[in-house]
């Protein structure tokens, strides 16, 4: 039997029991990760749709946003936590519902829930996760225990074809002690042309029916067919606020008006998102979307897609947002050193931040306000 | 005898009888047919005038338009369809009358019509067609009986150096049976170094005198030429229009105030287009052009040059468009797969549409208006 | 003996005794000349000050206007006439006082004057001409009795040390038949590290000190010297206007007060110019600096440094010039294919100019104004 | 033992005796002095934080401002010299504080000392110099007794974690006979994964203990550690000024409340700087920030962050600075060719400057103003 390839043509060298020596950002982690995806799965991961603008614009809208540094701030006291919908956090940073960790690392999931707990990282995990969502939250409970520390636990949801699927999905969630529902509607319908590998599967979906359709030239690409029919809607939003007693996350939101309207549904927190560029091209990135959002709601907002440096995040909060998700990387500190990879990212990119907030005279999150932004006018 | 020779410098490949499986999008198409395309033909078709400004700015042009999905609308009973000047349309994409089709596939204009059918796309035929516009017509009329589909059959006219040779090809058309003619004045006056290949010609021009002329250094280039004086006017509109009783639709309008006036001489459609940058380099593209256009006239607006993704055909709609074309997508897919390619090139873009349609939360054409773009105020 | 090399590293190409058949257009020439031009020569003629980026923005400046094409017009009796400070121009394009064209042909300044003649196009003979004055007027004559058509000959004077031979050159070139004084007050400060091959000198300052001064690390680099102390003033243009009945036109005005300083002291027109990017790095481009002076004076305004296609003489006319002057383009012409490529080169701009003001509608140069260019307001 | 490597993989090069031929301008000398310092120390000297993008965009700043020229203004009398801080400039540029010279060259800071007091330069010695401050400022005096000439010289002061040890470096450079001190503030908190190599040392730190602290991925990433509790506040700025009589200089500035705030703490001079963008990445360049600092001090400005060319020294002035500093290309000109080569770059910039000057019509510093710099309204 031959071996996986990974992009370069070399075969996949499996995780590191250590971080490589050379690795010292997000980038660094995305560059070596290379070594150890295979090939078609690296390109399912790291892709976006179509001609791949949004994928760019995402780090564009970050880059194009510069900062004005203010030293000599007193520091003595300075600290990154705050409150999230009840919930200590201990930074700003979460790891966003990536799906089928396992396409990365053996141990998946398992791993980066580790990586989470021991950096009081909150973790969404995904409804398309390769290990149970109960295994997941068991390991999660096995790692608070063992270093005595947390950080919050949240479920991914994607609906189902049908609602009690769906229904059962969130049960299960509130049984293993996840503490809140966070619901994507923003890629119920794509095109994807990845098939997983064998081992690779939907651990939490078993006995649940596919929406995948296939499409022949003569007939409906898309509108009338049950794909359409069964998208999510503002009605199952409402069915499915007053079905759970958790605080509840809409994920893919870029619109202030469908803000609005989901706070207005009971909606607690709202993650601006465009899913990391792979769903619809040339859409605005939620850098740029937020402020409107901000200006439009009082809940808590988080945002995601594109975070790959610790000015990212002082610029996400200067802009309005609570905390960020980071999800490739995930995939990539996990590919190159399994949970100690992810816990090293998550290291990184805190620190990162806090040195921002040094240069940028923050002492604490409260002061990271939109006066650290130059503008050009 | 040696085989002719695509742009790689490899024997040019025959078209292939099914879809090649990499082939996902249009540009898909475009990379494929450069093995299918015989160099010169190649570049001829490919290329824009001068320094090709124009060519990239129609991409540049829709890629800085941006959308802002708004998700969880009810898409159960969505569809495409619209009337157009009296006439059913299944969905917004047309075949631009591309000339000489024989140059990427045997068949031509008589393929390309028989995808038009079966996919219910409307089909332009251009004055230059490489088989004449009855043997087209009457294909379309076979396609239609056996596939029990239709759209519409319009015919593409450039003025000749003699008014009856002119009226000629509009008569011919009426008894063919086209349903519409659409006279193109964006290009009765340019420069082009390509020689057809043997077996390539004007099938519908072969009793009628070229307008070439030689020019040499010593003489006028252009002003006091017959070139110059035999070129399309407004004079030659309202004539024009005079003489057929179908529809009359004018290709090449860029200026509202030029669109105004051929509304006034009595114009029912118009076409936002600079000819696939073709013609005059560095001139605006249709679709920065169109708001201004669809604020100064009433009558449908199809827009033509850089339309390559579903998400182009949005924008374009949210910008006033009823319509948009496509050129030379069908002579890459018709190079590599004949008909089929055709067919299955209006599908994927067809099937982009509705998937960028349901992002942003329109169930009908009519939905799609200015506010699904993003605007950086 | 070696033979000399081209920028390609081959040896230099004579020039062809004919038009190659690949040229159409300016570029098309600066590409082939590479092969018949010694590689020293080449940077020199090729290069601009410091990083360039005046070089490249004399282009980007042009490119960044886009046109609105108006087709339809009736060009029955379309022509490019004007009359320029009292003399017919055939067409508004002149040749630039390019200094020492043997470096890029044997006949040099010889040939170019019979292209502009054979073309009726003006030409401006600089003061560091590689032929004299006097025989290039000769030339010129006998090409105007041969062909019998005649274009513009005016004289380009740079400022000499003396002022007693700075106003021998202009006696000299009003006793030769020059039309005009050019002034250029732009580049009288500048550097350059290019050594003139042997052969090749400034045939009308044989007896004329040079103003070449070497520089140690110690000393001033330029200020305290005679050249900063030598550098043309008001004072001397005031002095130079009143020393000659010719008409008299600045070159080197980007300013719009300066421009207005120079008509109150007698000037007849201005050439708009930032010599090709050759001096001063970062300096605004003349089409951008054109509208403002456009609107300061009433003089009529040449165009310099840029220039490459037609459209580029539609949009400098659409600005205020009256007509623009191609400085590189001649030498790459002369080298390609002497005197007959110059000739060929200014009937393929002016070819583009006619059918750019075809697709514009515009019939004559009064009628190319500023609503031929697209606003992006 | 093998040589030392360069980044081009090569044993580094000696610097040379003489100036190279080939060099004309600054980045001639970065382009040679990648054969003369060894890769790692390259990367180091070279690098900017996290993507560059500061690095790049400090040039992009300064390229993106554009000039109108005025010729025909009278040179006779021109001049660059100016009193700053009560002491007289021979022309606006000045040595930036780079650390550890003889990481490019043997001589390291005695060679920049002499070089600048030969072309009458003011120089800043770094904390971290590769010399004792002591040994600089003898070599200082040597040169000014040899050349009869002299420039500024001023000491550049980084806090340690012990204010002793602090106010002792500020005891010693006033002992030694600097003429200011420059207090940054701006890099007291970074990364950098850098080991100087043997013999390389902070020479003036032999005694004083290292900020230098390791991170584990448990423990805090920096809020919390002392390298955060002992950074530089307004508290330690009102300290340091009360004690030294010396005028005192903060160098790191960015914001124009900042400035005022350290103005009313009486500081008599600022260098807006961000460090060359070694410390935070995505911040507002110096050039951009100038502006509104000038509007909110009367205080000196210098600038400091990509100085490279003539014109930018132009545009600095413009813009509301006294004077500039040139950083790295002090290390390339060392590297090529020790003190000669450090002379002859501050040659060529004010050389550059004068020319700039003479083609903007300005005689002296005072008539720089902003309508130098041409404007796209």
């Amino acid at each position: 039997m031959s071996a996986a390839l990974n992009i370069l043509g070399q075969p996949v060298q499996p995780a590191a029991n250590q971080i490589p020596a050379h690795i010292a950002s997000l980038p660094d982690y995305e560059q070596q990760a290379r070594h150890h995806i295979e090939a078609s799965a690296w390109q399912h991961i790291q892709g976006g749709a179509d001609q791949q603008l949004t994928l760019a614009h995402n780090r564009a809208a970050f880059d194009a946003l510069r900062l004005v540094p203010r030293p000599l701030a007193d520091l003595s006291g300075a600290h990154t936590r705050q409150m999230l919908l009840g919930q200590p956090l201990e930074h700003p940073i979460l790891l966003a519902p990536v799906a089928y960790q396992t396409l990365a690392h053996p141990e998946g999931e398992l791993a980066s829930v580790r990586a989470a707990t021991a950096l009081q990282a909150g973790m969404l995990v995904s409804t398309l996760s390769s290990h149970t969502l109960e295994a997941i939250a068991q390991e999660a409970q096995h790692a608070r225990h063992a270093l005595q520390r947390r950080g919050p636990l949240w479920f991914q949801l994607y609906s189902q074809a049908e609602r009690s699927h769906t229904l059962e999905l969130v049960q299960r969630a509130e049984s293993a002690g996840y503490e809140a529902i966070v619901w994507t509607v923003d890629a119920s319908i794509k095109r994807s042309g990845f098939a997983l590998p064998p081992g690779v599967a939907a651990a939490n979906l078993r006995h649940v029916p596919s929406r995948q359709q296939a499409g022949s030239i003569d007939g409906p690409p898309l509108f009338g067919t049950p794909l359409a029919q069964q998208a999510p809607t503002w009605d199952e939003l409402r069915w499915l606020r007053a079905h759970t007693r958790l605080p509840f996350i809409l994920k893919g939101v870029l619109h202030p008006q469908q803000a609005r309207q989901a706070v207005d549904c009971g909606v607690d927190a709202l993650i601006v998102s465009n899913h990391g560029g792979r769903v619809l091209d040339g859409v605005v990135s939620p850098i740029e979307a937020l402020p409107a959002i901000a200006a439009a709601v009082q809940v808590p907002l988080l945002l995601d897609s594109g975070v790959r440096w610790g000015t990212d995040v002082v610029k996400a909060l200067a802009l309005g947002a609570s905390a960020v998700l980071v999800g490739r990387p995930q995939l990539h500190a996990l590919a190159c050193a399994g949970w100690l990879g992810v816990a090293h990212m998550l290291h990184l990119l805190r620190g990162e931040l806090e040195l921002a907030m040094a240069q940028l005279g923050c002492a604490t999150l409260e002061e990271i306000g939109p006066d650290v932004l130059w503008r050009n006018t």
